[in-house]
This record gives structure tokens, C-alpha cells and sequence, in this order.
């Protein structure tokens, strides 16, 4: 199979990664012809330091945070680790433990690193089941709370919103929950990021995560929002540059990533409505079309009708999720490409690996009705034509893979 | 204090960060125009996929390695605590530790992560001595090892160079003594890579780190060689897109990288004799002209006379190092800086804290002569003019320290 060139295919997997912006690029070329390392205390050292410093305020402001909570990582996985392992470290010094409540159903990053604490550092990991459309309800918490009891807890952690199904989380009922047993809890905001109004200090959160290349900054840089009196022992020891993070701080890539983050925001803590009203446009084309064009196709994760008129939507409005009764999954997605359509099964972080996802498996979908998964996700660059060119392209390609399916 | 242009400045600090080159940027700028994350299964994702084994590719030719050897971390912190913590645990498991044996003068990622190793999770370090000149002796290394016993060494962690007085280690001796022991060593290559051959598959080392950022390419990615028999648990979970390492792969920071590193190399693991050349003689002017102005200076580190002969020179090329009796370091670097002169006291991950270097201690450097430390490291873009300004601030610049250490 020729690749196609990129320029002229439909991208609709911007849930993997986000084209970056000419704005954000720009930036972060004038910032990266910049010399000086920021921890420098000489002049060329002294630029750096202040266009980081900038850069985080407007990071921390966008994420409804304060600079001083706001640690630069290298991405969404470093955040989430120094999240559940700093926490889990600390706290069993502190005497509290070893249990970690984890909801069933989040991204490999919260999944395997709880996993590893178990296996390797002494946590017992209990974990949460969600309800069918992927959300962790607060009884649930609540009711694990209960009977553990608050001193055995170490951390709960929970998503913003699904990264598969793209279903929004009650985070902050869910933080009043943990908070009036005293227990920290972490949200991975990843998918959430530019979707939906994420404020870390409104969330009751203790620490939160969120990656700049979901929404148009670089790969390699993300942010661990991280509560004043929440302590995290390091993951990366060094020079200690950042409270719980050492190592050389990326200050071009800082610049990238606070210009993607007020591209993407309005105000503190707020996506800006046009582009959100932009993605949602497109998403229910994609919706409506897909269910014209297959009709037994099934919507996964919440329904987003009524969302424009909900503070925090049921489900995050650039994301599309059906499963296609009789199809696998990973044959769509070939076929789509075949046709000039990236898309995805699933979770690009697990993408390569034939097996369902273990979100449709945790939102009680059946094994055979999760092979059909198909994820479709837009972005700001997205256009009609690409949305035209899916619905074109989707029934012929749900037609062979269902023949292929039967052979 | 108003800060000058920088580009009227003279940097003098290459070894806290190097400029980008024009080509580097080039190169990178084209791969963050693409769009795709490389775990991604279609053609946008694929696209990403071949730029990113393409770089891997030649990041492992440059530093004698092999691709599956080869994995990209967020930098030299990254992969220094990557290969203590992960090389640790995964031989406690297989029975064998607690013992670190670390030699002393060594960058404080090493340094942090072997002393959190001992007071979180169960190691007994063992600092070796360095001699006069910042170098571990072989002897010393044999000594520690039959006095603790192979079977109770975890890992032995060196460096290829010192990254604040510029000294060279016998690396291919030091790894052949712990490898008659059966027990692995850590190489910390970070300030070696672009100035003396680094090259892995030769040294006998199992693990080896360095860093993007220092020899032209972007703050955020840096390598993690790890040798096909080493196991070494991640310190990142998550998708495990790479061995021992999960998180997003940066495939655009991986091309700029590749590029940069084929711009200071010359075929396999060499550095590019003409630079070497170009750092060697500004270095070398550095050296005569501070000796000349400031008679009392002592260089500090490996002296460089008859380097130019040898495969592996006794002192990187880039480095030069003085202590200045009667001076503060931190006010030569003020008055330095105010002359439009950027140098350090020593690491810049270190800088802003005010205390003697730890590297001029365990060469046994008594206190008040450590304090007088100026480390000056040039690049392939440093000019004559750049040391001529150096050459002609400096007896001023000494004078008032000087003068101000008096007060």
C-alpha cells in the first residue's frame, strides 16, 4: 500500500496527537533560536528563565492553577506517574496506606504505573468499576471509601473525561467525596484538555495532569498541577529545577505549549466557545452520518445531546466512538486508511496491539461487540470536506470488514 | 543591571546548553509540521513512525550503538534515573544488591537518584573516590568490588567526563573491571557526546545516558543506550512504546537530535575532527590567555597538553576550569556577566544555590579555594571575539571579586 501524502488525506484522530498550529510554531521557533539554559544565572540565562516563568503563569492560569503548583513534565505519562508514584511514596511515609483506588477503564499511564506499585512497591491496588458509558459515579467511591477507611487510602485516581469514549467525569463531586475523608485524589485531564472547562483549583483535585500535544503544543511537554500542600516524592532526581521534577526545564517548549493552551482557552480555565462550538459541529456530522450510513452502528460513552447548554458537557465535544456489530475494529481502521482517512480503534498509546480495549471491556460491552470499535476524533484544522470524505468512504469500508469478519 | 542583547553577548557556558544550529532547527521545524503520532497505525501515523526509526537509527550509529538499543528519553535526567532505579530494582528482584557503588564528583541526577535509592528503597551506596583530577582509578573501582563481593553490587555508575572540570575517565578500564565481576555500569556520557568518541558497543558499559541539548539539539530528548541483556524495570509506565520507557514518542525531537548528532560526529561514534579542532584552540586560548592575565589561576581538572594525539584526550576539548584564589565564583560570574561575558561557577543545574561545587570537594580541593571556581566551555559557534572579550574583562572582573571578598 502507497502511503498517501499527509497534506491530502482526512485526519480524525486528533485524540493521538494534534496537528501544532502556525502561531504555536512560530513561537516556538523564536523561542527556540533563544540561547540559555534557565537555570543560569547569567543574562542569556536570565531570557530563558523569564520566558518560562511567563509561559507558566499563563499554563497555570488556563488550568485554573497557580505557577507554584504548576510543574513542566515531559508529557502526559510523566505527569500521571509522578502523580500516583510521588503521591504513593509520600504518603507511605506518612503512615497512610497502601491502598490505591483507581477507576476502572483509564489510560494505560494511571493503569500501569498502579499496577507497578502493587507488583513492586507494596500498594494494594482496588479497582473502581465505571458505569456503561465509562464514568466512575461518586457512590462507588464513596462506598470503597467506606470500607477501607480513610487511613488505608493512599490516592484515588480518576479522569477529567475517557480518552476512548470521551464520556466527562463527575470530578468535582467526586473531589468533595474523597475530600471529606481527607484523601487526595488525582485527575487525568488529558482528554478533557481544551474540550471542557478544567479548573484544578474549583476540582477539589490534589493533582492533575494534562499533556500539551492533545491540543496543538509539542509532544514532550505536559504539566503536573500539583496542590501546595500535596507532597510527591520525585520520580526524576537531578538538580531539582521543579518542586518534584528535576532536570533541565524546556523553555521553548513551555512557550509552545502556553500559546496552544490560549489558543485553546478563553478566560481562566475555559475553552473558548467558538472552537468548541466548531468541534461539536463537525463531531455530530460525524454522528449523524454514521448512524444514517450504518444504521446499526452504536454510539459508545455518553450522549451529547444537550451538551451546548451544560457548564461541563456529558461528553467532550471533539470525540465520535461507535462499534460496528460484526466488524473488527483494527480491519476499519485499515480500510479507512486505505481510503485516505486516518482514524483509530482506540487509545494510540496501545494502538498496534491486537486486543479490545479495556475501556469497552470495563463499560460492560461484550468482546465481540468491542472488536468493532472505531474512534473518530476532530480538531480546530478539521473540515467539512474530511467529515464528507468519512461518510463517503465509511460504508464500503464497514461493508468489507464485516465480509472480511465472516471469512 | 539592564541585560544586554544576547547576541551581543559572549556565551561562554556551552556545557549548561548549546545554541541550535541553523540546520537543526531546519530539520526540526519540518518534522513538527507533520502530523501523526508515531504509535498511530495509519498513514499519518506511519509517516511519523519512518522519521522516528530513520533518527533512532542514526542516534544509534553515533554512539556505537543499535537501534533496539537505543531508547529516547526527555533527556539526560531521564536517562541517568532511568538506569539507577530501573537497573536497580531489576536486580534486587533477580536477588542481587543492595549495594550502589557511585563514584563521588559526579552530576547531581546520579548523586540524587543513588541517595533517594538508599533512603526510600533499601540500597547501600558507596561513594568511590575520585582522584586529584576528578577521575575514578580503576584500582579503586577493583578495590570496592572485591571488598563488597560481585554478588552484592546492584550496579557500579560512572562517568565519560566531568561535566564541571571537563576530565575524561578510563571508561573501557573501569567497565572491564566490573565486567570480570559480572556486575553492570552506568555511564553518565552527557558531557562527553560531541567531544571525545562515546562509543557504547566498545566501552563494555550495559547502560550508558546522554542529552540532546548539549551538543545543538532541543532541551527535552536525550538516549538511554541499554544494553540487549540489561534489564532495567521504567521509571515511566504506560504504553510501553518503548522498552523501559512509555510516554508519546517525540519523533520531531528525535530528528532534531539525529541531525544534530550527525553535525559533531564523523562516521561511528567519532567526534567531528574539525570541531573538535575549533573547540580545542579557543579552549586552549582561553587557558593561556587567563593564565597570562591572572597568573594565580589554577586550572583545574586533566591538563590538556598532548590531547590532540590521543584517541581519548584527557580533558573534553570544549572545557577549560579555573579556580581564582581570593574570589567568590558566583561574584565573578556577576561582574562577568555584567561585562556581557555569560560563564558559570560550575553545573548549571545547580546554579542560583550558593555553595562549593561537590565535583571540586571529592577532588579534594580545600573550601576556600573551591569557592573561587569559574568554568568557561565553548561551541562550535564561539568566535575569537567572544574570547578576546572574555581575555579583557577578566582582570577587572577578578580584581573587584577580589576586592569584594576582602570587604
Amino acid at each position: 500500500m502507497t502511503v498517501q501524502e499527509p497534506r491530502t488525506r482526512a485526519y480524525l484522530d486528533h485524540a493521538a496527537t494534534c496537528p501544532m498550529p502556525e502561531p504555536v510554531l512560530h513561537d516556538y521557533v523564536e523561542a527556540l533560536r533563544a540561547i540559555g539554559n534557565p537555570s543560569s544565572t547569567h543574562g542569556h540565562g536570565q531570557i530563558a528563565r523569564e520566558a518560562l516563568e511567563r509561559s507558566r503563569e499563563t499554563i497555570a492560569r488556563a488550568l485554573g492553577g497557580d505557577p507554584a503548583e504548576t510543574i513542566l513534565t515531559s508529557g502526559g505519562t510523566e505527569s500521571i506517574n509522578t502523580a500516583l508514584k510521588g503521591i504513593f511514596w509520600s504518603r507511605r511515609k506518612a503512615g497512610i496506606g497502601p491502598v490505591l483506588l483507581i477507576a476502572e477503564g483509564q489510560h494505560s499511564a494511571t493503569n500501569e504505573a498502579a499496577e507497578w506499585l502493587e507488583s513492586e512497591q507494596g500498594a494494594e491496588v482496588r479497582w473502581l468499576p465505571t458505569d456503561a458509558e465509562g464514568v466512575l459515579q461518586p457512590a462507588v467511591l464513596a462506598a470503597a471509601l467506606a470500607e477501607e477507611g480513610a487511613e488505608r487510602v493512599a490516592l484515588v485516581s480518576i479522569m477529567w473525561a475517557n480518552n476512548e469514549v470521551g464520556s466527562v467525569w463527575p470530578v468535582a463531586e467526586l473531589c468533595a467525596v474523597a475530600a471529606a475523608c481527607g484523601v487526595p485524589v488525582h485527575v487525568d485531564a488529558v482528554a478533557a484538555l481544551g474540550q471542557v472547562p478544567v479548573d484544578f483549583a474549583a476540582s477539589g483535585a490534589a493533582a492533575l495532569s494534562v499533556s500539551a500535544h492533545k491540543i496543538g503544543g509539542p509532544v514532550g511537554i505536559g504539566a503536573l498541577m500539583l496542590g501546595r500542600r500535596t507532597e510527591a516524592m520525585s520520580i526524576l532526581h537531578g538538580g531539582s529545577q521543579q518542586r518534584s521534577r528535576s532536570g533541565t526545564q524546556n523553555a521553548a517548549a513551555a512557550v509552545a505549549f502556553a500559546r496552544a493552551l490560549a489558543l485553546v482557552t478563553s478566560g481562566r480555565a475555559t475553552p473558548d466557545p467558538a472552537r468548541v462550538a466548531h468541534l461539536r459541529r463537525l463531531r455530530d456530522r460525524i454522528v449523524a452520518g454514521v448512524r444514517a450510513a450504518v444504521p446499526d452502528a452504536v454510539l459508545r460513552g455518553s450522549d451529547p445531546a444537550g451538551d451546548e447548554d451544560r457548564e461541563q458537557p456529558r461528553r467532550i465535544p471533539a470525540n465520535a466512538h461507535f462499534t460496528f456489530p460484526g466488524c473488527q475494529g483494527d480491519s476499519l481502521v485499515f480500510l479507512l486508511d486505505a481510503a485516505g482517512i486516518s482514524a483509530s480503534v482506540g487509545s494510540a498509546c496501545g494502538a498496534g496491539v491486537v486486543r479490545t480495549s479495556h475501556v469497552l471491556r470495563s463499560m460492560g460491552i461484550p468482546e465481540e461487540e468491542a472488536a468493532g470499535a472505531l474512534r473518530l476524533t476532530v480538531g480546530a484544522g478539521t473540515t467539512d470536506a474530511e467529515v464528507d470524505a468519512l461518510l463517503a468512504a465509511l460504508p464500503d469500508a464497514v461493508a468489507r470488514a464485516r465480509a472480511a469478519g465472516l471469512s
